[in-house]
Order: C-alpha cells, then sequence, then structure tokens
C-alpha cells in the first residue's frame, strides 16, 4: 500500500508558506501503515496538477491533495479534478446550508464566491469541514483513492482525522501497527539514549524505537508491527513499564499530552492552585498553562512584571534586592515567586526572570541567563540556567523548564 | 528559467522533520528571478533518485537537492550522482585537509566514514561548506546545473548563499521577476476580494496577486515578471498605491512584518508605552507584543486577571460591574483598560474579556463572545466579537485583533 502527497499552492513553490501539512499527513498515514513513498508540491496551474494527477495514478494507491480549495479566482484544484475526473460541479445542498450558517453566525453578508464553496464534483463524496466553508472530497476510481483537502492545518487534520481515516480503513485492510508515544523533558537526546541503551538493544526487531526532539523536549515513539494488536500492546506495555522503570523522573505523559496539561492534571486532582509572575518568558508561560481548557479552576492569573518598576510596585521585590543583585538574580526570582503566591492567594507560584536577548547581556549574565523559581505552600526552589542566545527558544526552554520543575514539586507533595 | 528541489531523506517522508530548506531555496531562487515550478520529496532510494534525476532534467535547467551527505550507511546521494553522471569518486584534499582540521579542533578522533566525506565525484566542482564536513557538488551537464547540498539548514544556507548563487549568476543571465507583499488584518479573504475587485480585475497579466490567509491576517502577494526591475517597480509601487488608497486602514505591514512589530514601530516612534490586561487571552496578548526583540522599551508588562477575584483586588475592577454586567462585559473590559493604564502608569493599555471555550458560554453570551478595550491618553473604546468555538484560536484571533484596535488608535492619533 503505496501513498503519495501534492501539496497545492504558488505560495508554497515560492517559499512564502512552509508545508507543514505534508510532514503531518505523513505521520498520520504512517501511523496507520501506510508507506508514503513520494511528496510533491507544485503551483496553481492547470497542467502540472493534470500531469501530476495522471503520474500518482500510476505510482501510488493512495493519493492526498491539500490547498487550492479557497473561494478566490486563483484556486483552480476543484476544476481541474472534474477535468481528471470526467465529471461536473454540482451544488451540494447540505455545504450549501452549512456555508450560510457560518456566516449568518458571524453576522456577515454572504457573497457570490462563497457560494461556490458548495458546488462539489459530482462522482465525489464529500468531506465535511466543521471549520471552515470549502469541504474535502473523496474519489475512487480503479480502487485508488483520491483525497482533496483544503490547506489550512486546523481544517485539514479535522477532516483527515474525523473523515478521512475511516473511510481508508473501510476500503482498505491495513497491516496491525501499534504506536505509544513516551514524553521526556529536561533530558537531552544523547543522554536519554544513554541511559536506556540496554532497553534498546533488546528490542525484537518488529519493535522500532525513534526519538523525536523538540524545544526542551523528547518525545519516544515506539512502533510495533505485526498481525495481532493485542499481543502488540502486550509487548509495548512490558516496553513501557521498563522505561519508566529506568527514566521515570523525565517522563511527564503519554501521547499527545503537553506538559501544562500535566500539570493541570495534578493541580486539579489535589485540587490546588498556581499563578505566575514572569519577566522573560512575557506571557508565554501563562499562555501556556491557560491553552488547557478548564485552565481557570487552578489558575488564577499572571503579574508579568517586564519593567523593573512594575516588579517593585506590584509584585512587592524589594528595591534593594532590584539594585544589589538585579532583577536576573536568584534572590529577585524567589521574591518573585513568595511574593506572588501571596498576593494570587494561590498554593503554587512559578517566576521566571532571565536575559531573554539578543541585546541586554553583560559578562556575568551573558543572553540567555534564567533564574526560574518555584514557591510551594511549604518551601520555594530556584535554579539557574543557559538557555542558548535564541530569543524565542529561550523563552520556550525556560516556560517548559518551569512547569516541569512545578510537575516536579507537585509529585514529591503527594 | 524553470527549477526544481528535491529534498531527501526518510525522516522527510515519515513527517519527522519538517522540511523547511525548500521553502528557503523556493525564497532564494525567486529573488533571482528563477521560478520554482516543482518540489519532490524523496527516500534515501537509489531507483527512486536516479528515476527523479532522469525527470528532472527533462523538465528543468536548475535541479536543487538536499540531503542524504551524511557519513551513515543510508546515505547514498553522493553515489548515485556517480552513477547518474557517469563518474567516479575521487579523493578531494582541500577537503580531506578540512575535515581533519575539524576533527582536531574538536579533539575527536577521525573515524574511516568521516574520511568518506572527502570523496567527491571527479566531474563536479567543490561547493565549499564551512559549518560541516560534507561539501556541496555543482554539476553541469547539457547546459542544466544539478546541485547537491547537505540537509542541514544552516550548512544548507551558508553554501547556497556563499557558492551557489555565484556560480548561478556567472552561468546565467536571469530574467526580472519582484515582488511585493501588503499585510492586511480584521477583514477575511473574500471581503477583501470584493474590495479590490477592480484593482485586480484591471492588472496586467504579467503581474499576479496571490491571498495568502493565516488566523486573523490575509497576505496580499503581488509578483510582477519582466525585464527591467526599474520597470517592474514603478508599476508595482502604482498598483500598491491603489491598494492602500482602497484598503489602507486594514493594511498593518509589508513583507515579513507582525502586527506586534507593526505596533512596537509606531510606539517606538512616538515615544509611547503600552500595557495589557488580559483575561481570554491568557497571556497570549502579552507573549505576541514580547516576542519582538527590544520591546521592553515600550512595553511594561501586564496584569494577567484570569480569576474575578484578580479583577478585582489587583486591576480594581468595580465589584458592582463584575455583580450586575459581569466579567465579559463592555463595563468590565472598559475598567480593565483604564485602570491598567492608570496601574502600570503607561500610555495605552489593552485589555481582553471573554468566554474562549470549550465550556463557560450562556445563552446571552456563547463561547466565543470576546470585548476588547483600548484605553489611550484621551479615551477609552471597546469591541465586541464572535471569535468561533475554537478556543485556541479565539485566544489568537482575539490578541490579534487588540493589536490592531491599538495600532488604528496610534495612527488616528498621529
Amino acid at each position: 500500500m503505496k501513498a503519495e502527497i501534492i501539496s497545492i499552492g504558488d505560495e508554497l513553490l515560492l517559499g512564502q508558506v512552509i508545508d507543514t501539512n505534508s510532514a503531518w499527513i505523513g505521520q498520520e498515514l504512517n501511523k496507520l501503515g501506510v508507506h508514503v513513498h513520494f511528496k510533491s508540491t507544485i503551483g496553481d496551474s492547470r497542467e502540472i496538477l493534470l500531469k501530476t494527477l495522471h503520474e500518482s495514478a500510476e505510482r501510488s494507491d493512495i493519493i492526498v491533495m491539500t490547498g487550492g480549495l479557497g473561494p478566490t479566482k486563483d484556486d483552480l484544484t476543484k476544476h481541474i479534478l472534474c477535468e481528471f475526473f470526467d465529471t461536473k460541479l454540482i451544488q451540494n445542498d447540505a455545504v450549501l446550508a452549512w456555508v450560510q450558517s457560518i456566516f449568518l453566525k458571524r453576522n456577515l453578508p454572504m457573497l457570490a464566491s462563497n457560494n461556490e464553496q458548495a458546488m462539489v464534483p459530482e462522482i465525489c463524496e464529500v468531506l465535511w469541514n466543521r471549520n471552515g466553508t470549502a469541504p474535502g472530497m473523496y474519489f475512487v476510481k480503479n480502487n485508488k483513492v483520491f483525497i482533496s483537502m483544503p490547506g489550512v492545518p486546523f481544517e485539514m487534520k479535522c477532516i483527515f482525522e474525523e473523515e478521512v481515516i475511516p473511510k481508508l480503513q473501510q476500503q482498505f485492510s491495513f497491516p496491525s501497527i501499534i504506536h505509544k508515544t513516551i514524553l521526556t523533558a529536561s533530558i537531552g537526546e544523547s543522554f536519554l539514549a544513554k541511559k536506556i541503551a540496554t532497553i534498546e538493544d533488546s528490542l525484537p526487531s518488529h519493535i522500532k524505537l525513534a526519538y523525536l526532539p523538540s524545544v526542551g523536549a523528547v518525545r519516544l515513539r515506539l512502533s510495533a508491527y505485526g498481525n495481532d494488536n493485542r499481543v502488540l500492546a502486550e509487548e509495548l506495555n512490558t516496553i513501557v513499564d521498563s522505561l519508566y522503570a529506568c527514566i521515570g523522573e523525565y517522563i511527564y505523559g503519554e501521547e499527545e499530552d503537553t506538559l501544562s496539561q500535566s500539570v493541570g492534571k495534578l493541580l486539579a486532582a489535589k485540587n490546588n492552585t498556581v499563578a505566575t509572575a514572569e519577566s522573560c518568558t512575557g506571557g508565554y508561560l501563562a499562555h501556556l498553562l491557560t491553552s488547557i481548557p478548564g485552565s481557570s479552576s487552578y489558575y488564577t492569573g499572571s503579574i508579568l512584571a517586564y519593567a523593573n518598576v512594575i516588579k517593585e510596585n506590584i509584585l512587592q521585590v524589594d528595591k534593594n534586592i532590584l539594585i544589589q543583585n538585579g532583577a536576573v538574580s536568584e534572590a529577585c526570582v524567589k521574591a518573585m515567586a513568595e511574593n506572588c503566591r501571596r498576593i494570587m492567594h494561590t498554593d503554587y507560584a512559578i517566576a521566571t526572570s532571565g536575559v531573554a536577548g539578543p541585546s541586554g547581556g553583560t559578562k556575568e549574565k551573558p543572553v540567555g541567563t534564567v533564574w526560574i523559581a518555584v514557591a510551594t505552600p511549604t518551601h520555594c526552589i530556584a535554579r539557574v540556567f543557559n538557555m542558548g542566545d535564541h530569543r524565542g527558544r529561550t523563552i520556550e526552554r525556560t516556560a517548559l523548564m518551569g512547569l516541569d520543575m512545578l510537575r516536579k514539586e507537585l509529585i514529591a507533595a503527594k
């Protein structure tokens, strides 16, 4: 079973938009056990799309297209699909009603170009797009499947998960593959590899381990290939148990968990609350915490003291600390955390203060120097790091490290 | 002059790595006036690379490859290039000396596989890689150029800028292409298209317009093709002027600007400051503002009043407002903005309060209801929106809308 992905849009060839869709689709197809052997990117051009469609039908069983379905003149995909499949556009009443309801809800007038969104090729099955106005399309020709979806990532992902995967599973019988992902923080890839070398070396050949590093975290993905899901699941569980025994302190979750979700679960389970006092993270720590639905039950808020005068006036950091130790210091970040906890009346508080850069570094406190403190009901800890010289990554790493420090305190307090 | 890009590596097909190289190369070639008409991604496979090379020679004048040049066994590109060009690997003494010097500097032993890095196809010109051990390669065959570079982004970029571009400019005389990107916010793609329909319809055939939508913003990209850069630039300027005349109120910047950069420039130019009082945006508005280096000169901080008790105690919102109007109300969001401006001693303040969801909605204030206020030295404005039912996008749209409301106030105050 071979698949290929066709990404459509001049903006991709021009490099103005980075194609993240095809990587995501590649991962999803792989999880199903479908091998993606080719990807191509083409512009909004009739000739090239037609040629690519003919070639793809020769070399692949599943062809997944994204892009070119918007309401504007440069979007041609739907018309070219009609030509390729020798069919015509007809109005789909359910889609039209849906598009109309979206405009009604947003209190916007419908334009003629929006009506066009409800026109679909007669022979396709419509893939419902509950996040937008352009429906996806599913075609079958000579037992090959052609899928066309809009290029907007969140629309495409939802259509793929809710509509495409079930249809593919119905049409084909895929081999058994199961995956298990273990999420670690606060440890680098090569150190992790060294710690779990014995486990990795003893894996049977039908079970693969992949390291997927990202800023501040490494995901370990186990994939087991075989014929019996139950047997594979048992094998994976045994390996996962041994990973927990070996590197449990670094594991903050599984599958799609985020650190803020894990922290949120721990707080909610103990009926505890947290607040934040941010300087160098500039609101990003609060953003991670509040990205989680329901976070208002354990998160009260943040004092973002970007200017020192706010640290002094609102966070009540002693002026002498700011003068003698500076804002990027153990004394300051501990005062920020402790005062935040008191002012916000919470059980816990996280504080950050550092030099995110690119300017502001000194010889003693170079760009990347970051202090993080966690205040708990019984004590306050602080750690210093060098997060490197990239502003965006320093902000991200600091926020994640702050969450992981809180996670460890919550577990220790159990 | 047509170019294509071939990205090589199993990790790209598996989706474990997002291909950012090809977007960057696409941008660079476009700036040269070379049209990238096709991109493909293939695995580390002899057959597929050979086939792709033969096809690329049929359809393109410049073929740029990245990846597959590492010292490990799965990297095959160099051997397949020898096969394709009917040549053999020979040792390049300069490269060998360079590789040895790198290992010496890092105090690491040379492995046999590292010596391999100095073996290059006899007929190629070596492209110097001053950031790594794998050299790039430049081949000419039937007046077509084949370029092979390592996949590590910073190595590739340096080779391309320092070695590839000068060689291409020496070999070809390029036509002119120039681009201009106009950035708009607070208006949807189809409404924008309607407003500028007359301008779009009257574009000459050598000037193309593309709509590039993202959450809360639409970029308009104009591309002009011809022989004389100066003539094209004048033509584009005339069109850009007419766009400003038609939709100027929605335009927040050009090229790679972000809304927070545009707002930051306006604030810095007037020596003004801003603070934020966030509820539903949960720190994301602060994060956007503080993502910009140097933002500490105009941004003092935020009070993130997620819980009502913080709105009352720290932001000093009248308890009666919270009881009678609720936190998601014009009265509350205006009080938040005005008090924030006063407490933080800034010229401006932005406040947000809304129901981000998924729960917390009522019939009167459904999920997605958001109030945004901007307090200025002379007045305070507030607007209400329905941002839809997706938590993450509501947060993002609200933050961007708040920035755009501030931008308009800053321009009006000029």
